[in-house]
């Protein structure tokens, strides 16, 4: 597979488009879902280019995965969540819409299934404050 | 949340019941989901004591997405699949059913669904049969 450099994730790593960012660091971006599967969810992605997991190197893949353990921790915290699931999707057929690599990070509550992936736009203010409750929960984790 | 020594993958590390294995190292184990959601749903799990996400260390955590990046290629390879996704469970509000920290590595084929998770057995001779196969794509990539 080649890396489309002009994916949205790739435009959000450059400052070209904006996001609703709640974590970054030297190797790794965390924002929020704008179409998210349920109250919360976050996707985490890698600074490098790799369309997806076959593509990154072990160093930066275990980075990515530790910012993913921290984001989680405090999505669980921050929205009181009774569970998380995360999701990482490689290839059209397995569900993926945008060519960088992300891992979705969802939070779960009893009783409530995840809404269908991609489809419904979240209001930008309802992400925002979403992503202030987690920035705060990463503020007393970190 | 409490470490349950008597979980399923506990026994299976400890070599207390039988398992499907594709790969292992000295970290980590790779085996055959015995209900698998795709032909060719393998599961990862680190070798040591945790329950989820959560409890496990970040170098641990490290080498187990490396392996699962192992398989995932394999996967690929070795059912000729469309795609991989990953899930990972926490909690039981997120599907989690065993409560031994892995990582579902399930081969995704153009236009067909996934099936329920935890619900049907498959047969043990097709999935002796997939972990041989798997084993051949992992002896030809490492």
């Amino acid at each position: 597979m080649n890396y489309d450099a002009n994916n949205i994730f790739a435009k959000i790593l450059r400052g070209e488009i904006p996001a609703c960012k709640v974590y970054e660091d030297q190797h790794t971006l965390a924002l929020m879902d704008v179409t998210p599967q349920s109250d919360g969810h976050v996707l985490v992605i890698p600074k490098v280019a790799a369309s997806n997991l076959f593509e990154i190197a072990a160093d930066a893949l275990g980075r990515l995965i530790v910012t993913t353990q921290l984001i989680s921790r405090a999505a669980k915290t921050a929205f009181n969540a009774d569970g998380i699931t995360l999701m990482q999707f490689n290839g059209a057929a397995a569900g993926q819409t945008v060519f960088h690599l992300h891992f979705h990070v969802i939070p779960r509550y009893q009783g409530k299934e995840l809404r269908v992936h991609a489809r419904e736009m979240a209001d930008i203010k309802i992400l925002t404050a979403q992503a202030e409750k987690l920035k705060q929960a990463l503020s007393n984790s970190i």
